[in-house]
């Protein structure tokens, strides 16, 4: 009989909020406004105006621990104190240099109401862009160590919004297609999580510095209303800590358009400022690698006649990488391991003893002499305990080869994640679970001690850790190139469009894009990548990453140096990024400029639908004229006729002008703005 | 990277089974084979074969504990029995008097290779119409206090089949409409859970026999692959037992045809034998009572000037009760704790303490006088701690009066349920983990101790536990006729062909069908029933339940005597029952035989589209010729247009006749079949 009690409790608390006291802050504009108030149960709730609209109606607030009284409920506000922050700071690489930090914060302290003095406090900071709340549980009797068994923030929101995301099916990982629809028919989600209310208005839930804590997924537990659902480990705790201890924050973007979104820099904005001091050796750059090939499935991870990580192999990718100006080269399958059934059997993994065929040292000396690094990898396939126990040495290993970034994988089904329990039994945990959150912090520190910087597969999702720690250099997370190797069905168009306005939301992925050769036969299968040549040329620039891939093999571009030219041309780090255009899963355009450089670069993708794009260039320097070098779908482009149609062109263009893109089905443009010395 | 690995994993696993060590067992008719092997890291897998058809691919088995070594891997066979049985047992009520148990059974002793003589069984039962599984831990060195954290029982079921299910949605209540789709959609659900695979064979996944162990949902793990997720307690443990322990049945039902499942007993084959002997004071029959009026809002639970139950309203539904043959009158509203805002705040109740105008020794001696009986109701809004310091007083005062049924209800939100913890402090629980499955049958297992029988709403799904207590008369567990009257939507004509092959192969439901009044204002608001007026008797056959509510006001059935005549006539135990025709969502079909009588009763329903029916009559008594008195649509008859268009007609049949049907969009049809004397 649900529904029906239900319609007396919002009845009943809507007539309380009125009645109940109610602490309020707004962001420096004005437009975003939070309340805190209570419900007349003396549960705290709050509600979240954006201009007139409620885009969050009034939702609950609290933990709950397995020995502590709940903080819940019968609590009341005993004081409050504001700040206001307005400033900038500098990324030592990003999407833009520099960062605009601009909000006003409530912090609440509530006690209960019941003379035993616990405490839970509230922190709200309110952006022009957006808002964060965290819990601050301060240290208090009774509250020492504590179990958090369940964490019940809700985001009630409003009805008939639609929803982009993809579920959170019992904490598993990221790799699935994104959906559509409406809000009720979400049931679990991860996030970053978007919506666009009836108004008009998106939203994007998600966290930001998830530090010893677990990651959640959105419930939805009644229609409308989404709650927090803490990874619990594989003993059902959500969270062990002891007090005091801060929750990361829950975040909520907000913006009239979905380009907000992606302009937005909330999630870094709540993350704290570089704790790793010089991190020079922190390098951007692009890289080629043996990894195409190993899911094309023309050689192979595990030893054997096509095993791909051979010196020779190595080599022949170095010597590319040189005369094309790339940084790196990722070499997979170079570590004894891969032989045999090694799905959730990570403990065969060797992370310092390379196959024979595999001269690790001549290698590094090749490469040295060549001006590449040799790029590591590390495919713990879920085994913990064993990476742990060879992570230190494994980095010595690395930084004695001069390898400055190590790919790690932890490739394992959700809850399959396998670590030696205290008793010596396997336990098994979720990647998402604290236990995780706190392994891939300990590797990226790890990693730092030998000046490596880390790029996580099979990720913990991003909450804008690189500010505080920018070795975290990218990550997964999201379905990316591989399932066009063999996904069923690969990426289709509106994935790139989907990404934009969710999984991109949280901060850089290697998607590793750049795939020339884009229908061919897989072990006896053929298949098609859903994308145009300039499609694959515009990822660079739409899909924000510190390291790009140039995933084909080599012969595939050396066979089109046109094309291949955008691809040596593009940076991989900026000083100025703007979303112009786009809507989730139709169409996305960005423009970025070179990190330090004149330069600007336009990247544009479409779903399946043909599309005109018209892109005021007012970025653009006053007075200054520029050569576009233009690399468009040409007029007979199609993701699966003709995706090799394409049209490499220049003209003259400067502020004030427009460029005008016509999109292919499945297609994109790749632009390059540069200014014309006179 | 997920699907990639998989692909690998399948491959390899399918290679091992041909190696591994494997037995089987296969039902009395041949037709069904479970077979127990080991994949190459010696994990436990089964697999079920339906004649040729894999219905069940590989899947593993196996319990994990929170400080034992888990019981899934590294195990061998150290030995194994085999029983059969063939026999019949009597319901002391039911859809039929006789059940026929024929089934094969294999035990299959499992030990740890480690040396350390780590011990799990399996039990497999065999039936012609499905098989049955469960754990069985002995008791063991190291074993003795176990924390289960995870069961991960899967099935792997065919690519492409299509599936019926409500979701899983975080162990909430089961009031959901049904969804069908491809199994791959689902993302949770709850049990009994109705698959039909590429081939057309019909599954029906649920358990058997739930007792102090946690109900599961299903998760969908990898695509295909579903999962038991064992509901946790509050702190995250799944189950908390010690050895010896059994788990409940997994159970799938199997057949060529949805009506086979049906008309499977597989459920009940599985649980144990009445444990509560004489059970004649377990009452099947037909109740009206002061419910409907509270949910279309004429009338009120709390006390005020809209009070429903009043001593007065009481005597008048009771003189009607008695006037027309029906043996109960529920009450709802009758005890203190109504007012105000009740949900989930069930502490307010007061389960022996009547309103003032509500004078409960006055309604019991006219009861009495009568020959009805008051029916009880016990709403806890999920506060069991105050419901359980009150239990027993309750159904004191109850027996005192004469009560021989209680409806008890737990309006509460998924997990909040509340408790009070070992420390004083509130613990909040799920609907469906160990702590209620414990709470619900201690309920049924007290009020047994006061001769009463218990009709459970917002229950723990139904598996079978009536065959042992057989006072568990009824159960909600679905969306029922009250959503009728608020729902938003309201039960659309699907919803009864769809509750047919899903919810109501666990078990009665109370439903309360026999809405005369099927369009009518609520609160301002027009409500519209979606179904016809024969349908609503229609109900009363193909919804088993040994208690059937006449849900509507007396003055609605008085203005309608000619039909009404159907709902007085009709029983509520059987003596047979036969599933004669239907699909999931589209119509459905049934003939029931009265307990001890020659009459025979058919109902049938459709969906929103127009269906004619042609049931062959051979369930007849040979040389015996029959008046059916027919209930049908009229030719005009429409759930929204016309539902009150109905035709009562009367013909002679025999077995070898065929009964023809018309079913209106939104309809039914209701047919007694008298025996005629000659």
């Amino acid at each position: 009989m649900r529904n029906f009690y239900l319609t007396l409790v919002i009845v009943a608390l809507s007539i309380s909020t009125a009645q109940a006291e109610s602490l309020r802050v707004s962001s420096p504009d004005g437009e975003i406004t939070f309340a805190l108030s209570f419900n007349p149960r003396s549960e705290p709730v709050y509600t979240v105006h954006y201009g007139s609209e409620a885009v969050v109606r009034e939702s609950r607030l609290g933990l709950r621990f397995s020995h502590q009284a709940p903080l819940d409920q019968a609590l009341e506000i005993i004081g409050n104190q504001r700040r206001q922050a307005n400033g900038q700071w500098e990324q030592p690489w990003g999407e833009r240099r520099w960062v605009t930090d601009r909000h006003n914060e409530l912090l609440v302290q509530l006690q209960s109401t019941d003379g035993q003095a616990r405490r839970i406090d509230l922190r709200v900071r309110v952006f022009d862009d957006g808002l964060g709340f965290r819990y601050e549980v301060p240290e208090q009797a009774a509250y020492g160590q504590v179990n958090i068994l369940d964490e019940i923030t809700e985001f009630h929101l409003p009805g008939e919004s639609t929803a982009w995301w993809i579920p959170g099916r019992r904490y598993n990982r990221y790799e699935y297609l994104y959906r559509e629809g409406k809000l009720t028919e979400v049931e679990t989600a991860h996030t970053p999580f978007t919506v666009r209310t009836p108004a008009g208005t998106y939203l994007s839930l998600h966290e930001a510095a998830l530090v010893d804590y677990a990651a959640y997924v959105l419930d939805q537990r009644r229609d409308n209303v989404l709650q927090t659902n803490l990874t619990p480990w594989s003993d059902g705790v959500r969270v062990r800590t002891r007090t005091p201890f801060k929750s990361p924050w829950r975040t909520i973007q907000i913006s009239p358009d979905a380009v907000g979104l992606a302009n937005s820099d909330l999630i870094l904005n709540l993350n704290e400022p570089n704790r790793l001091g010089d991190v020079s050796w922190v390098e951007p750059g692009k890289y080629v690698g043996i990894w195409w090939s190993l899911h094309r499935a023309t050689e192979t991870w595990g030893s054997g006649p096509r095993h791909g990580a051979t010196t020779g192999n190595t080599l022949r990718y170095m010597d590319f990488a040189a005369r094309h100006g790339f940084d790196g080269v990722l070499v997979e399958g170079w570590n004894i391991g891969w032989d045999g059934d090694w799905f959730h059997n990570g403990s065969l993994f060797r992370f310092t003893e390379p196959y024979p065929d595999f001269d690790i040292e001549a290698v590094a000396a090749h490469a040295r002499k060549r001006g590449v690094r040799l790029v590591g990898h590390h495919e713990t396939s879920g085994d913990v305990s064993n990476y742990e126990s060879q992570m230190s040495a494994s980095f010595d290993l690395y930084r004695r080869m001069g390898v400055r970034q190590v790919k790690t994988g932890y490739v394992a089904d959700g809850g399959d994640i396998k670590r030696r329990g205290e008793n010596g039994h396997w336990r098994h945990e979720w990647h998402d679970g604290q236990f995780m959150v706190n392994h891939y912090l300990r590797n990226v520190q790890e990693a730092a001690r030998h000046q490596i910087s880390i790029n996580t597969h099979e990720p913990i999702k991003d909450t804008g850790l690189r500010r505080t720690y920018p070795n975290w250099i990218a990550r997964e997370g999201a379905r990316g190139q591989e399932y066009n190797a063999w996904g069923d069905p690969p990426n289709p168009p509106e994935h790139v469009p989907l990404l934009a306005f969710t999984r991109m939301l949280s901060g850089p992925m290697d998607f590793t894009p750049g795939i020339f050769d884009l229908q061919f036969e897989r072990e006896g299968e053929q298949r098609v990548i859903e994308s145009t040549l300039a499609r694959q040329l515009a990822l660079y620039v739409v899909i924000y990453s510190p390291i790009q891939m140039a995933a084909d093999f080599p012969e595939h571009y050396e066979a089109r140096p046109d094309a291949f030219k955008f691809i040596t041309d593009v940076p991989a780090d900026w000083e100025q990024s703007i979303a112009l255009a786009g809507e989730p899963g139709d169409f996305v355009a960005f423009a970025r400029q070179a990190r330090g450089g004149g330069d600007w670069y336009i990247g544009a993708v479409t779903d399946e639908q043909k599309r005109e794009l018209n892109l005021p260039l007012d970025f653009l320097e006053e007075g200054v004229s520029y050569t576009a070098e233009i690399y468009r779908d040409g007029p007979d482009a199609h993701f699966r006729e003709q995706p090799y149609d394409i049209v490499i062109e220049q003209r003259v263009v400067s502020r004030g002008d427009s460029m005008a893109l016509t999109l292919a089905p499945g297609g994109g443009a790749a632009v390059r703005l540069v200014p014309l010395s006179d």
